[in-house]
Protein backbone atom coordinates (compact mmCIF):
# COMPACT_ATOMS: atom_id res chain seq x y z
CA UNK A 1 0.00 0.00 0.00
CA UNK A 2 1.37 3.56 -0.46
CA UNK A 3 1.75 5.94 2.38
CA UNK A 4 -1.37 7.77 1.10
CA UNK A 5 -2.88 4.95 1.50
CA UNK A 6 -1.52 4.02 4.95
CA UNK A 7 -2.08 7.16 6.19
CA UNK A 8 -5.92 7.37 5.55
CA UNK A 9 -7.16 3.43 5.92
CA UNK A 10 -5.18 2.47 8.45
CA UNK A 11 -7.64 3.19 10.89
CA UNK A 12 -9.03 -0.05 9.53
CA UNK A 13 -7.80 -3.43 11.05
CA UNK A 14 -8.74 -5.15 7.91
CA UNK A 15 -6.76 -2.70 5.81
CA UNK A 16 -3.62 -3.59 8.02
CA UNK A 17 -3.90 -6.86 7.69
CA UNK A 18 -4.23 -6.59 4.25
CA UNK A 19 -0.99 -4.75 3.46
CA UNK A 20 0.55 -7.70 5.46
CA UNK A 21 -0.45 -10.73 4.02
CA UNK A 22 -2.73 -9.56 0.44
CA UNK A 23 -0.47 -10.09 -1.72
CA UNK A 24 0.82 -13.07 -4.52
CA UNK A 25 2.67 -15.43 -2.47
CA UNK A 26 2.70 -14.63 1.43
CA UNK A 27 -1.08 -16.61 2.12
CA UNK A 28 1.18 -19.66 0.61
CA UNK A 29 4.61 -18.99 2.14
CA UNK A 30 2.57 -19.16 5.44
CA UNK A 31 0.18 -22.28 4.49
CA UNK A 32 3.80 -23.93 4.35
CA UNK A 33 5.49 -22.54 7.32
CA UNK A 34 1.89 -24.08 9.12
CA UNK A 35 3.34 -27.54 8.56
CA UNK A 36 6.93 -27.58 9.93
CA UNK A 37 9.80 -25.03 9.92
CA UNK A 38 11.21 -25.18 6.36
CA UNK A 39 14.98 -23.75 4.17
CA UNK A 40 14.71 -21.36 1.99
CA UNK A 41 15.39 -24.18 -0.79
CA UNK A 42 12.38 -26.05 0.72
CA UNK A 43 9.98 -22.97 0.57
CA UNK A 44 11.36 -22.40 -3.12
CA UNK A 45 10.51 -25.70 -4.41
CA UNK A 46 7.39 -25.85 -2.89
CA UNK A 47 6.13 -22.35 -3.85
CA UNK A 48 6.30 -23.16 -7.58
CA UNK A 49 7.29 -20.34 -10.04
CA UNK A 50 8.43 -17.91 -7.11
CA UNK A 51 12.00 -15.71 -7.69
CA UNK A 52 14.75 -16.30 -5.39
CA UNK A 53 14.43 -12.55 -4.95
CA UNK A 54 10.47 -12.25 -4.55
CA UNK A 55 10.86 -14.96 -2.11
CA UNK A 56 13.91 -13.34 -0.06
CA UNK A 57 11.72 -9.72 0.30
CA UNK A 58 8.82 -11.72 1.31
CA UNK A 59 10.51 -13.67 3.83
CA UNK A 60 12.22 -10.16 5.15
CA UNK A 61 9.29 -8.54 5.69
CA UNK A 62 7.26 -11.20 7.47
CA UNK A 63 10.81 -11.55 9.92
CA UNK A 64 10.53 -7.58 10.14
CA UNK A 65 7.17 -8.38 10.85
CA UNK A 66 7.66 -10.37 13.46
CA UNK A 67 5.43 -13.07 11.66
CA UNK A 68 8.41 -15.87 11.03
CA UNK A 69 11.80 -16.07 12.84
CA UNK A 70 15.06 -17.53 11.16
CA UNK A 71 17.01 -19.67 13.15
CA UNK A 72 20.83 -19.81 12.29
CA UNK A 73 22.30 -23.41 12.76
CA UNK A 74 26.09 -23.81 13.54
CA UNK A 75 26.71 -26.67 11.03
CA UNK A 76 29.25 -26.88 7.81
CA UNK A 77 27.59 -25.75 5.93
CA UNK A 78 25.56 -23.24 8.22
CA UNK A 79 21.69 -24.22 7.66
CA UNK A 80 18.84 -21.81 8.23
CA UNK A 81 15.50 -22.16 8.81
CA UNK A 82 12.40 -20.34 8.90
CA UNK A 83 9.40 -20.72 11.18
CA UNK A 84 6.37 -18.97 12.11
CA UNK A 85 6.37 -16.94 15.28
CA UNK A 86 3.27 -16.77 17.75
CA UNK A 87 2.13 -13.52 15.53
CA UNK A 88 2.66 -15.58 12.78
CA UNK A 89 0.27 -18.83 14.06
CA UNK A 90 -2.30 -16.00 14.68
CA UNK A 91 -2.48 -15.51 10.98
CA UNK A 92 -3.86 -19.64 10.27
CA UNK A 93 -7.30 -18.74 10.81
CA UNK A 94 -7.21 -16.13 7.90
CA UNK A 95 -5.53 -19.53 5.96
CA UNK A 96 -8.29 -21.43 7.08
CA UNK A 97 -10.72 -19.81 6.00
CA UNK A 98 -9.02 -19.29 2.52
CA UNK A 99 -8.95 -22.94 2.26
CA UNK A 100 -12.56 -23.31 3.60
CA UNK A 101 -13.70 -20.49 0.54
CA UNK A 102 -11.26 -22.21 -2.20
CA UNK A 103 -12.74 -25.70 -1.09
CA UNK A 104 -16.18 -25.14 -1.95
CA UNK A 105 -16.42 -22.16 -4.38
CA UNK A 106 -13.49 -22.12 -6.61
CA UNK A 107 -13.01 -25.87 -8.16
CA UNK A 108 -9.66 -26.83 -9.09
CA UNK A 109 -10.24 -26.25 -12.65
CA UNK A 110 -6.92 -28.63 -13.81
CA UNK A 111 -8.25 -31.62 -12.37
CA UNK B 1 -0.78 -14.90 -10.35
CA UNK B 2 0.74 -16.18 -14.12
CA UNK B 3 -0.34 -18.37 -16.00
CA UNK B 4 2.50 -20.93 -14.83
CA UNK B 5 1.81 -20.16 -11.23
CA UNK B 6 -1.80 -20.87 -11.77
CA UNK B 7 -1.05 -24.01 -13.35
CA UNK B 8 1.31 -25.52 -10.73
CA UNK B 9 -0.47 -23.94 -7.44
CA UNK B 10 -4.43 -24.54 -8.82
CA UNK B 11 -4.25 -27.96 -6.83
CA UNK B 12 -4.13 -25.94 -3.68
CA UNK B 13 -7.91 -23.89 -2.90
CA UNK B 14 -5.59 -21.41 -0.39
CA UNK B 15 -4.00 -20.86 -3.96
CA UNK B 16 -6.86 -20.55 -5.65
CA UNK B 17 -8.61 -18.00 -3.01
CA UNK B 18 -5.36 -15.97 -2.55
CA UNK B 19 -5.55 -15.49 -6.67
CA UNK B 20 -9.29 -13.91 -6.09
CA UNK B 21 -8.73 -12.05 -3.35
CA UNK B 22 -4.70 -11.31 -2.14
CA UNK B 23 -4.54 -7.62 -3.36
CA UNK B 24 -4.64 -4.10 -2.09
CA UNK B 25 -8.04 -3.45 -2.61
CA UNK B 26 -10.18 -6.44 -3.03
CA UNK B 27 -10.17 -7.12 1.16
CA UNK B 28 -11.48 -3.90 1.31
CA UNK B 29 -14.20 -3.33 -1.25
CA UNK B 30 -15.92 -6.95 -0.09
CA UNK B 31 -15.19 -5.01 3.57
CA UNK B 32 -17.66 -2.45 2.72
CA UNK B 33 -20.27 -4.63 0.51
CA UNK B 34 -20.58 -6.57 3.49
CA UNK B 35 -22.45 -3.78 5.18
CA UNK B 36 -24.59 -2.68 2.54
CA UNK B 37 -24.78 -2.24 -1.59
CA UNK B 38 -23.28 0.63 -2.61
CA UNK B 39 -23.01 2.72 -5.97
CA UNK B 40 -19.42 3.18 -7.57
CA UNK B 41 -18.75 6.55 -6.14
CA UNK B 42 -19.85 5.39 -2.55
CA UNK B 43 -17.08 3.04 -2.89
CA UNK B 44 -14.79 5.25 -4.29
CA UNK B 45 -14.75 7.88 -1.20
CA UNK B 46 -14.69 4.84 1.39
CA UNK B 47 -11.58 3.62 -0.27
CA UNK B 48 -9.45 6.52 -0.13
CA UNK B 49 -6.45 6.51 -2.53
CA UNK B 50 -7.95 4.02 -5.05
CA UNK B 51 -7.80 5.52 -8.24
CA UNK B 52 -11.10 5.23 -10.52
CA UNK B 53 -9.25 2.72 -13.10
CA UNK B 54 -8.25 0.63 -10.18
CA UNK B 55 -12.17 0.07 -8.46
CA UNK B 56 -13.28 -0.25 -11.97
CA UNK B 57 -11.13 -3.43 -12.75
CA UNK B 58 -11.45 -4.51 -9.46
CA UNK B 59 -15.07 -4.64 -9.22
CA UNK B 60 -14.92 -6.28 -13.29
CA UNK B 61 -13.03 -9.00 -11.77
CA UNK B 62 -15.44 -9.52 -9.07
CA UNK B 63 -18.90 -9.15 -11.00
CA UNK B 64 -16.79 -11.49 -13.62
CA UNK B 65 -16.00 -14.02 -10.48
CA UNK B 66 -19.38 -14.29 -9.29
CA UNK B 67 -18.50 -12.56 -6.07
CA UNK B 68 -20.72 -9.12 -6.53
CA UNK B 69 -23.20 -8.40 -8.96
CA UNK B 70 -24.34 -4.79 -10.57
CA UNK B 71 -27.71 -3.78 -10.66
CA UNK B 72 -29.07 -0.95 -12.69
CA UNK B 73 -31.98 0.82 -11.68
CA UNK B 74 -33.94 2.26 -14.78
CA UNK B 75 -33.88 6.36 -13.15
CA UNK B 76 -32.42 9.61 -14.63
CA UNK B 77 -29.69 9.79 -14.68
CA UNK B 78 -29.24 5.89 -14.41
CA UNK B 79 -28.13 3.97 -10.60
CA UNK B 80 -26.11 1.58 -10.71
CA UNK B 81 -25.41 -0.44 -7.44
CA UNK B 82 -23.00 -3.38 -6.61
CA UNK B 83 -23.31 -6.01 -3.98
CA UNK B 84 -22.57 -9.14 -2.55
CA UNK B 85 -23.56 -12.27 -4.09
CA UNK B 86 -23.87 -15.88 -2.14
CA UNK B 87 -20.51 -16.31 -3.37
CA UNK B 88 -19.65 -13.01 -1.83
CA UNK B 89 -21.21 -13.29 1.70
CA UNK B 90 -18.80 -16.66 1.47
CA UNK B 91 -15.64 -14.70 2.08
CA UNK B 92 -16.92 -12.57 5.07
CA UNK B 93 -15.07 -14.94 7.14
CA UNK B 94 -11.97 -14.23 5.61
CA UNK B 95 -12.17 -10.56 6.50
CA UNK B 96 -13.80 -11.09 9.99
CA UNK B 97 -10.34 -13.23 10.55
CA UNK B 98 -8.38 -10.72 8.68
CA UNK B 99 -10.42 -7.80 11.44
CA UNK B 100 -9.64 -10.00 14.40
CA UNK B 101 -5.86 -10.61 13.58
CA UNK B 102 -5.48 -6.85 12.60
CA UNK B 103 -7.51 -5.76 15.84
CA UNK B 104 -5.04 -7.81 17.87
CA UNK B 105 -1.82 -8.19 16.32
CA UNK B 106 -1.42 -4.74 14.89
CA UNK B 107 -1.89 -1.45 16.49
CA UNK B 108 -3.29 1.55 15.00
CA UNK B 109 0.02 3.45 15.36
CA UNK B 110 -1.57 6.35 13.48
CA UNK B 111 -3.59 7.03 17.03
Amino acid sequence: MDTKQKTEEYGCPVARTADLISNKWTPLIIRDLARRQMRFSELERSLKGISPKTLSERLKRLEESAVIERTCYAEVPPRVEYQLTEKGHALLPIIDTMRDFGTVWLPDESC
